[in-house]
């Protein structure tokens, strides 16, 4: 099977000190769902448990009705077999499931990067530019707007139902939230409020309730945003994009403390030298 | 603006303890996005800031490139105009933005019920059947698989980057589980590793580290689940559809320590009666 972690390195900071060090991050890699080898759904994943998981979502989005409907499922974690490549689960139905399978579709930023998570990040690359902005701020600054988040979630303090996201100046001057259901959800409004409201993106942090996937990361440099910060961890995929992509992903923001995964140089931390 | 929590009925355990109450969930409805008045993109999200999440999601997917390629974005929250219906957000692009649309299309499952949660639930019930399973289960039960699930969260332990889902008969004899990096697809996998065993899906009860979305509901519904218990809030739209639907909801486990949502029958609470 496929890695499920992999080691990162990582800038741990707490007040007064600095360790550059590794983390474990969980793997996110896209899953190819083929039905009678046409592609049908990619899926980032973390590997492991492949044939379970498209079966299980066949089974779960309708397609299927039972195991009876599933001809034949192959998966090659490999890269061995000429004619299945690794992440992609090919899947022959009767034709009474295929005759339900509707209109879904592949999404378009995944219709032909669905091999790995390597290929798709390069894929992205060629076609979505880097991150450009110079903006630098202080782990202070982080922890104080992350506070400042946290502490307008109203509708989680009333539900525990939702993300909060913002979209700040490093100063705070300029401070944009909203809460929603879904974490993407979150993030797309406030970069639409900053575009409505004619905002610099390159000038703003963005803070997250939780945790960094791939496509956050992605919408986050698609918005020219340079500084991702989040209460928890990010994939490893969203790690490779940033890199290539230079965004600045920071984890783990508890209180004073936070991880800094990638471009740490757009956060200035001023150590105290001990004699 | 429409609203973002409401109250639902609620039945608190604690050990020796029974209360029935209300409690406020998080809003979950549908917001549809049209390009050029033809339905787009269906997204489940709290209501509020649409006109902004509309035009984040055109502009983090990678569909317009700047605010100069809208040149008209309407939303209207309520019934009164007949061109637009609630939970619509209307938008006109340039010729530019509309040639990156792309092969985006609606999702099977709401491709015609993409005008208010209430109503993708009555047609949600049309089309699924209600979950039959009579199954029942101690409160202490619950507690015994959840802690079993969090044990065995390997992968979450050592990077903090994912979520966990079992699928357990009530004595704790069958235990499936599994992590990923997304929610539905740690359900999904459960599911389909049951499917490939063979197991009783009826008979299972199935345990999230996460919360309980609407989606998470109907594949949960269309699997044959009785029982959905999770360590987080559920949403108001999967209450709905748990409580047509017949699947028993159980939230906020923490410890001995649950809140039932739906169907509090399947969940056997034995009370000493103080006198």
């Amino acid at each position: 099977m496929a890695e499920q972690t992999a080691q990162f390195p990582v800038r741990r900071y707490s007040p007064g000190q600095v360790k550059d060090t590794a983390d474990l991050v969980a793997v996110e890699e896209p899953l190819e769902i083929r039905l009678q080898g046409e592609p049908f759904q990619v899926l980032m994943r973390l590997p492991g448990l492949e044939k379970e998981l498209a079966l299980g979502f066949l089974f779960t989005e309708g397609v299927i009705q039972s195991l009876s409907e599933v001809i034949t499922l192959h998966f090659c974690g490999t890269a061995t077999d000429p004619l299945l490549p690794p992440n992609v689960v090919d899947v022959s139905l009767t034709e009474a499931a295929l005759a339900r399978r509707g209109r879904r579709h592949l999404e378009v930023s995944y219709s032909s990067c669905g091999l790995c998570a390597k290929e798709a990040v390069s894929e992205i690359c060629r076609k979505v530019a880097p991150v450009g902005s110079n903006l630098t701020v202080r782990p202070e600054a982080i922890a104080a707007l992350m506070a400042r988040l946290q502490e307008f979630q109203t509708i989680y303090r009333d539900t525990g139902g939702t993300h909060g996201v913002a979209l700040a100046s490093a100063d705070g001057a300029v401070f944009l939230m909203a809460e929603d259901v879904g974490r993407h959800n979150a993030l797309d409004k406030v970069i639409g409020r900053a575009l409505l409201e004619k905002r610099d993106l390159p000038a703003m942090v963005a803070l997250l309730s939780g945790r960094i996937s791939f496509e956050m990361a992605l919408k986050a440099i698609r918005a020219g945003l340079p500084i991702l910060a989040a209460v928890s961890a990010p994939t490893s995929m969203a790690l490779e994009l940033a890199q290539e992509l230079n965004l600045t992903l920071a984890g783990f923001i508890r209180g004073p403390r936070l991880n800094i995964y990638t471009h740490p140089e757009r956060i200035i931390i001023y150590t105290q030298r001990l004699k």
